[in-house]
């Protein structure tokens, strides 16, 4: 009977991938056009048995930046607002701060000031907002702090600010039995506590850059305490390592969005078989922002040459997509 | 249609899955007693909706050690067989070991003089036959021993030397929605090329100790490269370390065999809710090997106290495992 019933499942579970594999309509937020050409018939030929480029469920393997990839960085990168709502939030812990920069000159409002002692700067203001607690008590924070925070252009709760085309890439993927990762330079312990919900990504999928963690027992009762001290920067070359390590397969499947992600961009495309990789290209300064070679926050150069050159598919935000956040009007 | 389909498989599923969780025959290796009857029953209880132990299949995660957990570690780890194989293998491409210890005494067949240099000889054995080449050509290097290298004792493929009774645990797991995963002091890259086919554990599953690996483009080619560094120790506190750096989750169900398991046990016994903590006591001399706490290979003294203070279940391979190797004869 056992036999009987997983058999009808099997039945079933091929029935249904091989419908969506062929049902275009599962990225109705995708204009027609190259780009989601590309990706339906990237999946119909992987998941085709019986082709030369069929590919098994186990190795349809998909990695995705997340920074403006799958929601928006502007005008700063999310995680690095959430810090400095951090460093006022416990700013009363650390009178010191007063007289201190970067904190002092953040306390003020100024911003530009603070950050002109640059990476130092920068560092200095994750390590105090990020370490010094354990993983729970962080994991906690992280998830108070995304119910409640609002994008300060939109007003809107950050994890309103993901694109829904990619969800919908998401969810096609994973309907067509590809497992899906998020490889970022973002911090693996800030992403963890709400991708699961938001783009449907387990915690174990997900690889980010991270810091040293210790394990210890407080009277009887293990934690493990973030220390201040970098573990994995999974930012450019960083992330084939990132792949390697966690992963330990190949990408047939890699979307990024900067010059961060070309390296993921090139280990993927340098597997064997059909690849796809994609580079979101933002082009929309009415509905999203549009920047690329010049920008210091997600600056899209070198990728763009070598997207362009190989043929990898560039999607213009602006032709490409008929809806970039849920909370548009139609 | 598709949503059709879609229902009637996620009812065979939960058919299959509601089926399983009774289906003592699941485990036809394991002797009745109360390591048998303690699995069958937490399995029961984490898998029961609506019942308050019901855990969510997401968060189903079970974490087992390798070496002595689910396959032997006897006379010496094999992950160092191997390298001893290595060695042998490339010294002609290395003149001037033939003066140098340690590989002068091992070529000379001499183990025991090879290792009077401690921890330094062993850690220099496992650099010149780990690192210094690509990821891909050590997995082939991997592939190619593990097909046709034979276990000194038994004269079985190291593949062989899986314990029955623990695949029978996996598959069980897996059945009832579990996410499977290895949490070893090994190599993660030793471990990667041939699990998935032994322990049906996907590589993306495997949580291993690690070198550094560097990204480099070889004209335009991409490879990555094994460094002659250490990445991560996953032994002893290391473990929920690992377990964090790669879940982000919690284990409900951990296995292990020594004093390296222990900080992995205690992880996942302070989580809230139920949660089943399993040690492997190798007792039986005839059939496998007899030994725990004066052993060098597989020490198992702090974690058997506490593991028996704490009613953790504590296998008894004599007694509780009808079979032990797939080959046994009835």
């Amino acid at each position: 009977m056992i036999r009987t019933r997983c058999l009808i499942a099997a039945i079933c579970a091929l029935a249904v991938a091989t419908s969506l594999a062929h049902a275009a309509d599962a990225l109705p937020s995708w204009n027609d056009g190259t780009a989601k050409k590309s990706i339906v018939e990237f999946v119909a030929k992987v998941t085709t048995e019986g082709s030369p480029e069929f590919v098994p469920p186990s190795e349809r393997i998909a990695t995705f930046d997340n920074d403006g990839t799958l929601w928006a960085e502007q005008p700063v990168y999310f995680q690095f607002a959430f810090a400095l709502d951090r460093v006022k939030a416990i700013a009363p812990q650390h009178p010191e701060w007063k007289d201190k920069d970067p904190f002092a000159s953040l306390l003020k409002g100024d911003l530009k000031s603070a950050l002109a002692g640059g990476e130092p700067a920068v560092f200095q203001i994750l390590m105090v907002t990020h370490t010094g607690m354990t993983t729970a008590e962080f994991e906690k924070t992280v998830t108070e702090w995304i119910a409640t925070a609002k994008h300060p252009k939109t007003r809107r709760a950050y994890t309103e600010m993901v694109y829904q085309p990619m969800l919908e890439l998401l969810a096609y993927l994973r309907a067509n039995g590809f497992k899906t990762f998020i490889v970022s330079g973002g911090g693996i312990e800030f992403m963890r506590p709400w991708v699961e919900k938001i783009y449907g990504i387990p915690p174990e999928q997900v690889i980010g850059s991270s810091g040293k963690v210790k394990f210890e027992l407080r009277d009887t009762t293990p934690v493990l305490v973030k220390l201040p001290e970098v573990n994995f920067i999974d930012d450019k070359a960083g992330k084939p390592v990132g792949i390697q390590q966690h992963i330990g397969r190949r990408p047939i499947l890699a979307f990024g969005n900067s010059d961060g992600d070309l390296q993921m961009l090139q280990w993927t495309a340098a597997g064997g078989g059909v690849r796809f990789m994609g580079i979101v290209h933002h082009t929309d300064a009415a509905r999203e922002w549009a920047y690329d070679r010049q920008s210091h926050i997600g600056k899209l150069d070198k990728a763009l040459d070598e997207g362009q050159a190989k043929g990898w598919i560039i999607v213009d935000m602006k032709k490409d997509w008929r809806r970039i956040f849920a909370f548009e009007k139609d």
